[in-house]
Protein backbone atom coordinates (compact mmCIF):
# COMPACT_ATOMS: atom_id res chain seq x y z
CA UNK A 1 0.00 0.00 0.00
CA UNK A 2 1.18 3.77 -0.46
CA UNK A 3 0.28 6.15 2.29
CA UNK A 4 -1.18 9.38 -0.06
CA UNK A 5 -1.65 12.74 1.49
CA UNK A 6 -3.42 15.82 -0.01
CA UNK A 7 -2.96 18.89 1.58
CA UNK A 8 -5.66 21.40 1.90
CA UNK A 9 -4.06 25.14 1.83
CA UNK A 10 -4.72 28.76 1.34
CA UNK A 11 -2.19 30.10 -0.27
CA UNK A 12 -1.93 34.13 -0.44
CA UNK A 13 -2.52 35.78 -3.84
CA UNK A 14 1.08 37.07 -5.16
CA UNK A 15 2.65 36.00 -2.45
CA UNK A 16 5.12 33.78 -4.01
CA UNK A 17 7.61 33.59 -1.10
CA UNK A 18 5.15 33.05 1.56
CA UNK A 19 3.63 30.15 -0.73
CA UNK A 20 7.02 28.61 -1.32
CA UNK A 21 6.95 28.20 3.02
CA UNK A 22 3.04 27.00 3.11
CA UNK A 23 3.92 24.46 0.62
CA UNK A 24 7.48 23.04 1.43
CA UNK A 25 6.11 22.97 5.13
CA UNK A 26 2.98 21.11 4.10
CA UNK A 27 5.36 18.51 1.97
CA UNK A 28 7.51 18.23 5.10
CA UNK A 29 4.57 17.66 7.76
CA UNK A 30 2.82 15.25 4.95
CA UNK A 31 6.47 13.08 4.57
CA UNK A 32 6.76 12.76 8.41
CA UNK A 33 3.24 11.22 9.00
CA UNK A 34 4.78 8.90 6.62
CA UNK A 35 3.00 10.33 2.90
CA UNK A 36 5.00 9.30 0.04
CA UNK A 37 3.00 11.18 -2.32
CA UNK A 38 1.94 14.27 -1.94
CA UNK A 39 -1.34 16.44 -3.86
CA UNK A 40 -1.06 20.30 -3.07
CA UNK A 41 -3.57 22.52 -4.40
CA UNK A 42 -3.81 24.46 -7.77
CA UNK A 43 -1.95 27.29 -8.19
CA UNK A 44 -0.37 27.14 -4.62
CA UNK A 45 2.61 29.25 -5.58
CA UNK A 46 0.68 31.99 -6.59
CA UNK A 47 -2.74 31.91 -5.59
CA UNK A 48 -5.79 32.13 -8.08
CA UNK A 49 -7.77 35.42 -8.24
CA UNK A 50 -5.80 37.42 -10.34
CA UNK A 51 -6.67 40.85 -10.91
CA UNK A 52 -4.52 40.95 -14.36
CA UNK A 53 -2.96 39.05 -16.42
CA UNK A 54 0.34 41.30 -16.12
CA UNK A 55 -0.48 40.32 -12.08
CA UNK A 56 -0.28 36.58 -12.83
CA UNK A 57 3.31 37.34 -15.02
CA UNK A 58 4.88 39.00 -12.04
CA UNK A 59 4.27 35.44 -10.20
CA UNK A 60 5.03 33.04 -12.94
CA UNK A 61 7.61 30.97 -12.24
CA UNK A 62 9.66 28.06 -14.82
CA UNK A 63 10.54 24.39 -13.13
CA UNK A 64 13.68 25.81 -12.64
CA UNK A 65 12.74 27.68 -10.14
CA UNK A 66 14.02 27.57 -6.18
CA UNK A 67 10.70 26.40 -5.21
CA UNK A 68 10.75 22.94 -6.72
CA UNK A 69 14.19 22.85 -4.93
CA UNK A 70 12.14 22.89 -1.94
CA UNK A 71 9.83 20.60 -3.03
CA UNK A 72 12.21 18.08 -3.71
CA UNK A 73 14.24 18.33 -0.80
CA UNK A 74 11.50 17.53 0.98
CA UNK A 75 10.39 14.78 -0.94
CA UNK A 76 13.95 13.11 -0.76
CA UNK A 77 13.26 12.60 2.72
CA UNK A 78 11.14 9.94 2.00
CA UNK A 79 11.60 9.03 -1.83
CA UNK A 80 7.95 11.21 -2.39
CA UNK A 81 6.19 12.22 -5.24
CA UNK A 82 4.89 15.59 -4.89
CA UNK A 83 2.16 17.05 -7.38
CA UNK A 84 1.25 20.87 -7.07
CA UNK A 85 0.16 23.52 -8.56
CA UNK A 86 1.68 26.41 -10.07
CA UNK A 87 1.60 30.00 -12.02
CA UNK A 88 3.97 28.50 -15.06
CA UNK A 89 5.92 31.19 -17.52
CA UNK A 90 6.73 29.21 -20.84
CA UNK A 91 9.31 29.55 -22.97
CA UNK A 92 6.98 30.63 -24.76
CA UNK A 93 6.66 33.76 -23.03
CA UNK A 94 2.65 32.51 -22.52
CA UNK A 95 1.51 31.90 -19.11
CA UNK A 96 0.03 28.48 -18.13
CA UNK A 97 -1.75 27.12 -15.37
CA UNK A 98 0.30 23.86 -14.67
CA UNK A 99 0.76 21.62 -12.18
CA UNK A 100 4.25 20.23 -11.67
CA UNK A 101 5.12 16.16 -10.70
CA UNK A 102 8.14 16.03 -8.69
CA UNK A 103 10.37 12.98 -7.24
CA UNK A 104 13.69 13.50 -4.78
CA UNK A 105 15.60 15.04 -7.95
CA UNK A 106 13.45 17.55 -8.92
CA UNK A 107 10.86 18.04 -11.48
CA UNK A 108 10.02 15.55 -13.36
CA UNK A 109 6.86 16.44 -15.30
CA UNK A 110 5.12 19.41 -15.83
CA UNK A 111 1.20 19.30 -17.09
CA UNK A 112 -0.63 22.55 -18.60
CA UNK A 113 -4.30 22.86 -17.55
CA UNK A 114 -6.21 22.19 -21.12
CA UNK A 115 -9.59 22.84 -20.06
CA UNK A 116 -9.49 26.76 -18.40
CA UNK A 117 -12.06 27.76 -16.62
CA UNK A 118 -13.66 30.83 -16.38
CA UNK A 119 -11.31 34.55 -16.50
CA UNK A 120 -8.71 32.03 -16.82
CA UNK A 121 -9.48 32.14 -19.96
CA UNK A 122 -8.15 35.76 -19.94
CA UNK A 123 -4.81 34.63 -18.31
CA UNK A 124 -3.25 31.28 -19.41
CA UNK A 125 -3.32 29.59 -22.83
CA UNK A 126 -4.64 26.28 -22.29
CA UNK A 127 -2.55 23.17 -22.83
CA UNK A 128 -1.78 21.58 -26.17
CA UNK A 129 -1.04 18.28 -24.53
CA UNK A 130 -3.05 15.30 -23.25
CA UNK A 131 -2.54 15.04 -19.03
CA UNK A 132 0.58 13.00 -18.32
CA UNK A 133 0.83 9.53 -17.03
CA UNK A 134 4.09 9.10 -15.03
CA UNK A 135 5.50 5.57 -14.48
CA UNK A 136 6.97 5.61 -10.53
CA UNK A 137 8.29 3.34 -7.96
CA UNK A 138 4.82 3.47 -6.28
CA UNK A 139 2.40 3.51 -9.08
CA UNK A 140 1.37 5.47 -12.60
CA UNK A 141 0.41 8.58 -11.62
CA UNK A 142 -1.73 11.10 -13.84
CA UNK A 143 -2.34 14.45 -13.26
CA UNK A 144 -5.56 16.91 -14.18
CA UNK A 145 -6.28 20.19 -12.88
CA UNK A 146 -9.80 21.32 -11.62
CA UNK A 147 -11.84 21.59 -14.04
CA UNK A 148 -10.07 19.10 -16.30
CA UNK A 149 -11.43 16.34 -13.77
CA UNK A 150 -15.05 16.87 -14.80
CA UNK A 151 -14.10 15.81 -18.99
CA UNK A 152 -14.64 11.85 -18.72
CA UNK A 153 -12.71 11.90 -21.59
CA UNK A 154 -9.86 13.07 -19.56
CA UNK A 155 -10.03 10.12 -16.35
CA UNK A 156 -10.86 7.81 -19.59
CA UNK A 157 -7.60 8.72 -21.49
CA UNK A 158 -5.44 8.34 -17.90
CA UNK A 159 -6.87 5.29 -17.26
CA UNK A 160 -6.65 4.37 -20.78
CA UNK A 161 -2.75 5.44 -20.67
CA UNK A 162 -2.44 2.95 -17.66
CA UNK A 163 -3.05 5.33 -14.36
CA UNK A 164 -3.22 3.83 -11.07
CA UNK A 165 -3.77 7.31 -9.74
CA UNK A 166 -4.82 10.30 -10.94
CA UNK A 167 -3.57 13.51 -8.78
CA UNK A 168 -5.78 16.33 -9.02
CA UNK A 169 -4.86 19.88 -7.83
CA UNK A 170 -7.95 22.39 -7.41
CA UNK A 171 -9.27 25.73 -6.37
CA UNK A 172 -13.32 24.70 -6.92
CA UNK A 173 -15.44 27.90 -6.22
CA UNK A 174 -18.18 26.94 -3.84
CA UNK A 175 -21.68 26.20 -5.46
CA UNK A 176 -24.55 25.31 -3.64
CA UNK A 177 -25.70 22.11 -2.37
CA UNK A 178 -28.03 19.72 -1.17
CA UNK A 179 -27.64 18.94 2.92
CA UNK A 180 -25.61 15.80 2.94
CA UNK A 181 -24.39 15.92 -0.57
CA UNK A 182 -20.42 15.43 -1.54
CA UNK A 183 -19.20 18.45 -3.61
CA UNK A 184 -20.01 18.10 -6.95
CA UNK A 185 -16.96 18.33 -8.22
CA UNK A 186 -16.26 15.21 -5.65
CA UNK A 187 -19.21 13.59 -7.14
CA UNK A 188 -17.40 13.69 -10.63
CA UNK A 189 -14.24 12.35 -8.67
CA UNK A 190 -15.86 9.07 -7.69
CA UNK A 191 -17.67 8.46 -10.76
CA UNK A 192 -14.33 8.72 -12.54
CA UNK A 193 -12.65 6.09 -9.94
CA UNK A 194 -15.18 3.56 -10.38
CA UNK A 195 -16.07 3.42 -14.51
CA UNK A 196 -12.25 3.00 -14.84
CA UNK A 197 -11.25 1.30 -11.03
CA UNK A 198 -8.75 3.59 -10.66
CA UNK A 199 -7.95 6.27 -7.61
CA UNK A 200 -8.63 10.05 -7.43
CA UNK A 201 -6.62 12.27 -5.01
CA UNK A 202 -8.26 15.58 -4.81
CA UNK A 203 -6.59 18.47 -3.12
CA UNK A 204 -8.62 21.53 -2.94
CA UNK A 205 -8.71 24.85 -1.36
CA UNK A 206 -10.57 26.75 1.94
CA UNK A 207 -11.59 29.93 2.21
CA UNK A 208 -11.81 33.29 0.25
CA UNK A 209 -9.76 35.38 -2.07
CA UNK A 210 -10.95 38.23 -3.33
CA UNK A 211 -14.71 37.13 -3.17
CA UNK A 212 -14.27 34.01 -4.35
CA UNK A 213 -14.98 31.04 -2.01
CA UNK A 214 -13.71 27.75 -2.13
CA UNK A 215 -15.48 24.44 -1.53
CA UNK A 216 -12.79 22.69 0.19
CA UNK A 217 -13.32 19.39 -1.37
CA UNK A 218 -10.23 17.72 -0.66
CA UNK A 219 -11.01 13.88 -0.48
CA UNK A 220 -9.13 10.26 -1.15
CA UNK A 221 -11.67 8.32 -3.40
CA UNK A 222 -10.73 4.45 -4.05
CA UNK A 223 -10.79 2.40 -7.38
CA UNK A 224 -14.52 1.55 -6.17
CA UNK A 225 -15.58 5.36 -6.23
CA UNK A 226 -15.90 5.61 -2.68
CA UNK A 227 -14.36 8.74 -0.70
CA UNK A 228 -11.83 7.33 2.14
CA UNK A 229 -10.80 10.29 3.64
CA UNK A 230 -11.93 13.98 3.10
CA UNK A 231 -12.02 17.62 5.02
CA UNK A 232 -13.99 20.10 5.54
CA UNK A 233 -10.46 22.11 7.71
CA UNK A 234 -7.40 23.12 6.18
CA UNK A 235 -6.03 20.43 7.23
CA UNK A 236 -3.89 16.99 5.87
CA UNK A 237 -5.83 14.04 4.55
CA UNK A 238 -4.10 10.73 4.01
CA UNK A 239 -5.16 7.02 3.48
CA UNK A 240 -3.23 4.08 3.01
CA UNK A 241 -4.53 2.84 -0.71
CA UNK A 242 -3.62 -0.53 -2.25
CA UNK A 243 -2.94 1.57 -5.87
CA UNK A 244 -2.35 -2.08 -7.06
CA UNK A 245 -6.16 -2.57 -6.91
CA UNK A 246 -5.93 -0.27 -9.70
CA UNK A 247 -4.76 -3.08 -11.89
CA UNK A 248 -7.09 -5.61 -11.91
CA UNK A 249 -10.14 -3.59 -14.46
CA UNK A 250 -11.83 -7.22 -14.01
CA UNK A 251 -15.16 -7.29 -13.03
CA UNK A 252 -16.35 -10.87 -12.41
CA UNK A 253 -15.91 -13.70 -14.40
CA UNK A 254 -17.47 -11.90 -17.69
CA UNK A 255 -16.82 -8.30 -17.77
CA UNK A 256 -13.94 -5.95 -17.75
CA UNK A 257 -13.89 -1.93 -17.25
CA UNK A 258 -12.02 -1.21 -19.94
CA UNK A 259 -12.59 -3.75 -22.66
CA UNK A 260 -15.89 -3.85 -22.46
CA UNK A 261 -15.89 -0.38 -23.92
CA UNK A 262 -17.68 -0.31 -27.62
CA UNK A 263 -15.43 2.09 -29.48
CA UNK A 264 -17.19 1.30 -32.38
CA UNK A 265 -20.26 3.01 -31.07
CA UNK A 266 -18.59 6.09 -29.89
CA UNK A 267 -16.86 7.78 -32.48
CA UNK A 268 -19.59 10.54 -32.21
CA UNK A 269 -18.42 11.75 -28.93
CA UNK A 270 -15.67 13.40 -30.75
CA UNK A 271 -17.61 15.59 -32.84
CA UNK A 272 -20.15 17.87 -31.36
CA UNK A 273 -24.08 18.37 -32.55
CA UNK A 274 -23.06 15.56 -35.77
CA UNK A 275 -25.72 13.37 -34.53
CA UNK A 276 -29.04 14.99 -34.95
CA UNK A 277 -32.30 13.99 -32.87
CA UNK A 278 -34.54 11.12 -34.09
CA UNK A 279 -37.66 11.92 -34.67
CA UNK B 1 -42.19 21.61 -16.45
CA UNK B 2 -42.45 18.16 -17.81
CA UNK B 3 -43.66 15.47 -14.55
CA UNK B 4 -41.78 12.23 -14.84
CA UNK B 5 -42.03 9.07 -13.03
CA UNK B 6 -39.87 6.38 -12.26
CA UNK B 7 -41.72 3.30 -10.70
CA UNK B 8 -39.58 1.21 -8.89
CA UNK B 9 -41.52 -2.67 -9.36
CA UNK B 10 -40.50 -5.98 -8.73
CA UNK B 11 -41.89 -7.93 -11.96
CA UNK B 12 -41.47 -12.21 -11.48
CA UNK B 13 -39.16 -14.12 -13.39
CA UNK B 14 -40.81 -15.88 -16.39
CA UNK B 15 -44.23 -14.35 -15.98
CA UNK B 16 -45.40 -12.81 -18.82
CA UNK B 17 -48.91 -11.91 -17.84
CA UNK B 18 -48.51 -10.87 -14.33
CA UNK B 19 -46.01 -8.46 -15.37
CA UNK B 20 -48.15 -7.11 -17.92
CA UNK B 21 -50.39 -6.24 -15.60
CA UNK B 22 -48.01 -5.21 -13.07
CA UNK B 23 -46.24 -2.84 -15.81
CA UNK B 24 -49.69 -1.22 -16.86
CA UNK B 25 -50.74 -0.59 -13.47
CA UNK B 26 -47.60 1.42 -12.63
CA UNK B 27 -48.38 3.30 -15.71
CA UNK B 28 -51.73 4.07 -15.01
CA UNK B 29 -50.91 5.14 -11.40
CA UNK B 30 -47.93 7.30 -12.64
CA UNK B 31 -50.07 9.26 -15.27
CA UNK B 32 -53.11 9.77 -12.86
CA UNK B 33 -49.95 11.26 -10.49
CA UNK B 34 -50.09 13.53 -13.23
CA UNK B 35 -46.56 12.44 -15.15
CA UNK B 36 -45.93 13.04 -18.74
CA UNK B 37 -42.80 10.35 -18.67
CA UNK B 38 -42.71 7.04 -17.06
CA UNK B 39 -39.86 5.19 -16.26
CA UNK B 40 -40.04 1.39 -16.08
CA UNK B 41 -37.09 -1.13 -14.84
CA UNK B 42 -35.11 -2.83 -17.51
CA UNK B 43 -36.57 -6.64 -18.42
CA UNK B 44 -39.53 -5.77 -16.78
CA UNK B 45 -41.71 -7.68 -18.67
CA UNK B 46 -40.05 -11.25 -17.98
CA UNK B 47 -37.94 -10.39 -15.19
CA UNK B 48 -33.83 -11.24 -15.10
CA UNK B 49 -32.23 -14.22 -13.41
CA UNK B 50 -32.95 -16.40 -16.11
CA UNK B 51 -31.70 -20.06 -15.84
CA UNK B 52 -30.68 -20.58 -19.54
CA UNK B 53 -31.55 -18.41 -23.27
CA UNK B 54 -33.97 -21.25 -23.64
CA UNK B 55 -35.93 -19.75 -20.39
CA UNK B 56 -35.33 -16.30 -21.88
CA UNK B 57 -36.32 -17.39 -25.10
CA UNK B 58 -39.64 -18.84 -23.85
CA UNK B 59 -40.47 -14.93 -22.70
CA UNK B 60 -39.03 -12.99 -25.60
CA UNK B 61 -41.52 -10.96 -27.33
CA UNK B 62 -41.45 -8.37 -30.09
CA UNK B 63 -42.85 -4.06 -30.33
CA UNK B 64 -45.78 -5.75 -31.42
CA UNK B 65 -46.52 -7.76 -28.30
CA UNK B 66 -50.16 -6.95 -27.00
CA UNK B 67 -47.84 -5.70 -23.98
CA UNK B 68 -47.16 -2.54 -25.82
CA UNK B 69 -50.50 -1.84 -26.59
CA UNK B 70 -51.41 -2.06 -22.77
CA UNK B 71 -48.49 0.43 -22.53
CA UNK B 72 -49.89 2.61 -25.02
CA UNK B 73 -53.64 2.54 -23.82
CA UNK B 74 -52.18 4.39 -20.86
CA UNK B 75 -50.01 6.75 -21.98
CA UNK B 76 -52.67 8.01 -24.78
CA UNK B 77 -54.86 9.10 -21.27
CA UNK B 78 -52.01 11.90 -20.87
CA UNK B 79 -49.78 11.77 -24.13
CA UNK B 80 -47.44 10.46 -21.81
CA UNK B 81 -44.52 8.37 -23.18
CA UNK B 82 -43.02 5.32 -21.58
CA UNK B 83 -39.63 3.87 -21.21
CA UNK B 84 -38.95 0.23 -19.56
CA UNK B 85 -37.36 -2.82 -20.72
CA UNK B 86 -38.30 -5.75 -22.24
CA UNK B 87 -36.64 -9.56 -23.27
CA UNK B 88 -36.64 -9.19 -27.09
CA UNK B 89 -37.00 -11.73 -29.61
CA UNK B 90 -35.29 -9.75 -32.53
CA UNK B 91 -36.26 -10.78 -36.10
CA UNK B 92 -33.09 -12.10 -36.48
CA UNK B 93 -34.03 -15.35 -33.92
CA UNK B 94 -31.50 -14.14 -31.52
CA UNK B 95 -32.11 -12.19 -28.24
CA UNK B 96 -31.73 -8.25 -27.00
CA UNK B 97 -31.83 -6.83 -23.56
CA UNK B 98 -34.00 -4.01 -24.96
CA UNK B 99 -36.28 -0.73 -24.13
CA UNK B 100 -39.07 0.27 -25.94
CA UNK B 101 -39.96 3.64 -26.04
CA UNK B 102 -43.99 3.76 -26.31
CA UNK B 103 -46.12 6.88 -26.93
CA UNK B 104 -50.31 6.95 -27.16
CA UNK B 105 -49.20 5.03 -30.72
CA UNK B 106 -47.32 2.38 -29.88
CA UNK B 107 -43.92 1.74 -29.73
CA UNK B 108 -42.10 5.08 -31.20
CA UNK B 109 -38.36 3.00 -30.85
CA UNK B 110 -36.45 0.56 -29.43
CA UNK B 111 -32.38 0.78 -27.65
CA UNK B 112 -30.86 -2.43 -27.70
CA UNK B 113 -28.48 -2.52 -24.67
CA UNK B 114 -25.10 -2.32 -25.88
CA UNK B 115 -22.95 -3.35 -22.77
CA UNK B 116 -23.64 -6.27 -21.53
CA UNK B 117 -23.46 -7.49 -17.95
CA UNK B 118 -22.62 -10.46 -16.56
CA UNK B 119 -24.30 -13.59 -17.58
CA UNK B 120 -26.35 -11.81 -19.73
CA UNK B 121 -23.68 -12.37 -22.23
CA UNK B 122 -24.38 -15.84 -22.33
CA UNK B 123 -28.35 -15.06 -23.44
CA UNK B 124 -28.51 -11.69 -25.43
CA UNK B 125 -26.69 -9.98 -28.39
CA UNK B 126 -25.11 -6.89 -27.52
CA UNK B 127 -27.16 -3.77 -29.34
CA UNK B 128 -25.32 -3.00 -32.77
CA UNK B 129 -26.80 0.35 -32.88
CA UNK B 130 -25.49 3.84 -30.80
CA UNK B 131 -28.06 4.94 -28.03
CA UNK B 132 -31.52 6.53 -29.73
CA UNK B 133 -32.77 10.11 -29.04
CA UNK B 134 -36.39 10.70 -29.52
CA UNK B 135 -37.34 14.01 -30.26
CA UNK B 136 -40.87 14.07 -27.93
CA UNK B 137 -42.97 17.22 -27.63
CA UNK B 138 -41.87 16.66 -24.02
CA UNK B 139 -37.83 17.43 -24.99
CA UNK B 140 -35.74 14.69 -26.42
CA UNK B 141 -35.32 11.48 -24.57
CA UNK B 142 -32.45 9.59 -24.96
CA UNK B 143 -32.23 6.09 -23.47
CA UNK B 144 -29.97 4.02 -21.59
CA UNK B 145 -29.68 0.18 -19.83
CA UNK B 146 -28.46 -0.35 -16.93
CA UNK B 147 -24.66 -0.89 -17.23
CA UNK B 148 -24.48 1.06 -20.25
CA UNK B 149 -24.93 3.82 -17.96
CA UNK B 150 -21.28 3.19 -16.37
CA UNK B 151 -19.64 4.41 -19.66
CA UNK B 152 -19.57 7.92 -19.58
CA UNK B 153 -18.90 7.79 -23.71
CA UNK B 154 -22.83 7.35 -23.96
CA UNK B 155 -24.17 9.78 -21.72
CA UNK B 156 -21.64 12.16 -23.74
CA UNK B 157 -22.98 10.70 -27.36
CA UNK B 158 -26.51 11.25 -25.75
CA UNK B 159 -25.61 14.97 -24.53
CA UNK B 160 -23.90 15.98 -27.85
CA UNK B 161 -27.39 14.35 -29.68
CA UNK B 162 -29.07 16.84 -28.02
CA UNK B 163 -31.01 14.93 -25.02
CA UNK B 164 -32.67 17.02 -22.24
CA UNK B 165 -33.62 13.84 -20.31
CA UNK B 166 -31.72 10.54 -20.41
CA UNK B 167 -33.85 7.40 -19.17
CA UNK B 168 -32.22 4.42 -17.74
CA UNK B 169 -34.17 1.05 -17.08
CA UNK B 170 -31.96 -0.98 -14.67
CA UNK B 171 -31.92 -3.52 -12.81
CA UNK B 172 -28.52 -3.02 -10.33
CA UNK B 173 -27.79 -5.66 -8.45
CA UNK B 174 -26.64 -4.69 -4.46
CA UNK B 175 -23.19 -3.74 -4.01
CA UNK B 176 -21.68 -2.68 -0.60
CA UNK B 177 -21.54 0.66 -0.28
CA UNK B 178 -20.53 3.35 3.06
CA UNK B 179 -23.86 4.58 5.22
CA UNK B 180 -24.32 7.67 4.00
CA UNK B 181 -23.51 7.46 -0.10
CA UNK B 182 -25.81 6.92 -3.00
CA UNK B 183 -25.74 3.92 -4.96
CA UNK B 184 -22.52 4.08 -7.06
CA UNK B 185 -24.85 3.80 -10.40
CA UNK B 186 -26.39 6.60 -8.89
CA UNK B 187 -23.17 8.85 -8.41
CA UNK B 188 -21.99 7.90 -11.82
CA UNK B 189 -26.15 8.76 -13.00
CA UNK B 190 -25.24 12.58 -10.87
CA UNK B 191 -21.80 13.00 -12.62
CA UNK B 192 -23.32 12.35 -15.90
CA UNK B 193 -25.99 14.62 -15.55
CA UNK B 194 -23.78 17.74 -14.16
CA UNK B 195 -20.89 16.87 -16.88
CA UNK B 196 -23.81 17.27 -19.70
CA UNK B 197 -25.57 19.52 -17.74
CA UNK B 198 -29.01 17.31 -18.80
CA UNK B 199 -31.24 15.48 -16.55
CA UNK B 200 -31.00 11.56 -15.58
CA UNK B 201 -34.26 9.24 -14.37
CA UNK B 202 -33.50 6.07 -13.42
CA UNK B 203 -35.68 2.83 -12.33
CA UNK B 204 -34.43 0.16 -10.62
CA UNK B 205 -36.08 -2.96 -8.94
CA UNK B 206 -36.37 -3.98 -4.98
CA UNK B 207 -36.40 -7.14 -3.38
CA UNK B 208 -34.42 -9.94 -4.50
CA UNK B 209 -34.63 -12.89 -7.68
CA UNK B 210 -33.05 -16.55 -7.52
CA UNK B 211 -30.54 -15.16 -4.79
CA UNK B 212 -29.65 -11.88 -6.84
CA UNK B 213 -30.59 -9.05 -4.50
CA UNK B 214 -31.38 -5.68 -5.83
CA UNK B 215 -29.92 -2.03 -5.34
CA UNK B 216 -33.26 0.42 -5.63
CA UNK B 217 -31.65 2.88 -6.79
CA UNK B 218 -34.60 4.61 -8.21
CA UNK B 219 -33.40 8.48 -8.35
CA UNK B 220 -34.92 11.67 -10.34
CA UNK B 221 -31.17 13.53 -11.04
CA UNK B 222 -31.50 16.93 -12.02
CA UNK B 223 -29.40 18.49 -14.81
CA UNK B 224 -27.08 20.32 -12.16
CA UNK B 225 -26.18 16.41 -10.89
CA UNK B 226 -28.07 15.99 -7.83
CA UNK B 227 -30.90 13.95 -6.92
CA UNK B 228 -33.75 15.11 -6.70
CA UNK B 229 -36.51 12.26 -5.44
CA UNK B 230 -35.57 9.17 -4.65
CA UNK B 231 -36.64 6.34 -2.87
CA UNK B 232 -35.83 2.67 -1.02
CA UNK B 233 -39.17 1.47 -1.14
CA UNK B 234 -41.48 -0.34 -3.70
CA UNK B 235 -42.65 2.68 -5.13
CA UNK B 236 -43.27 5.56 -7.29
CA UNK B 237 -40.35 8.50 -7.36
CA UNK B 238 -42.33 11.59 -9.26
CA UNK B 239 -40.72 15.33 -10.01
CA UNK B 240 -41.69 17.86 -12.14
CA UNK B 241 -38.30 18.47 -14.04
CA UNK B 242 -37.80 21.66 -16.28
CA UNK B 243 -36.47 20.08 -18.63
CA UNK B 244 -35.57 22.47 -20.85
CA UNK B 245 -32.58 24.05 -18.62
CA UNK B 246 -30.66 21.02 -20.04
CA UNK B 247 -30.82 23.20 -23.41
CA UNK B 248 -28.80 25.88 -21.73
CA UNK B 249 -25.24 24.80 -22.11
CA UNK B 250 -23.41 27.64 -21.01
CA UNK B 251 -21.34 28.14 -17.44
CA UNK B 252 -20.77 31.62 -17.31
CA UNK B 253 -19.93 34.13 -19.28
CA UNK B 254 -16.36 32.24 -20.56
CA UNK B 255 -17.52 28.39 -19.92
CA UNK B 256 -19.91 25.77 -21.88
CA UNK B 257 -20.28 22.27 -21.07
CA UNK B 258 -19.85 20.84 -24.28
CA UNK B 259 -17.98 23.37 -26.40
CA UNK B 260 -15.26 23.32 -23.79
CA UNK B 261 -14.46 19.65 -24.99
CA UNK B 262 -10.99 19.53 -26.22
CA UNK B 263 -11.61 16.44 -28.92
CA UNK B 264 -7.78 17.26 -30.04
CA UNK B 265 -6.69 15.87 -27.32
CA UNK B 266 -9.50 12.71 -26.69
CA UNK B 267 -8.84 10.96 -29.54
CA UNK B 268 -6.66 8.33 -27.86
CA UNK B 269 -9.56 7.44 -25.96
CA UNK B 270 -11.02 5.33 -28.93
CA UNK B 271 -8.16 2.95 -28.55
CA UNK B 272 -7.43 0.90 -25.70
CA UNK B 273 -3.86 0.66 -24.20
CA UNK B 274 -2.42 2.93 -27.28
CA UNK B 275 -0.69 4.96 -24.96
CA UNK B 276 2.03 3.88 -23.30
CA UNK B 277 3.09 4.93 -19.93
CA UNK B 278 5.77 7.50 -19.69
CA UNK B 279 8.66 7.39 -17.42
Amino acid sequence: VTRVAAYQLSPRIGDLQYNLQLSTAAIRTSVDAGARVVVLPELVSSGYVFASRAEAASVAIDSDHPLFECWAAEASRADAIVIGGFCELGGDGLLYNSAAICDSAGVVAVYRKSHLWDREKLVFEPGAEPPTVIDTPLGRIGVLICYDLEFPELTRLLALAGADLIAVPANWPLVPRPAGEHPPEVVAAMAAARANRMFVACCDRLGDERGVRWTGGTALISELGFVVAATAEPAMVIADLDLARAREKRLGPHNHALEDRRPDLYRNTLHARELAPRG
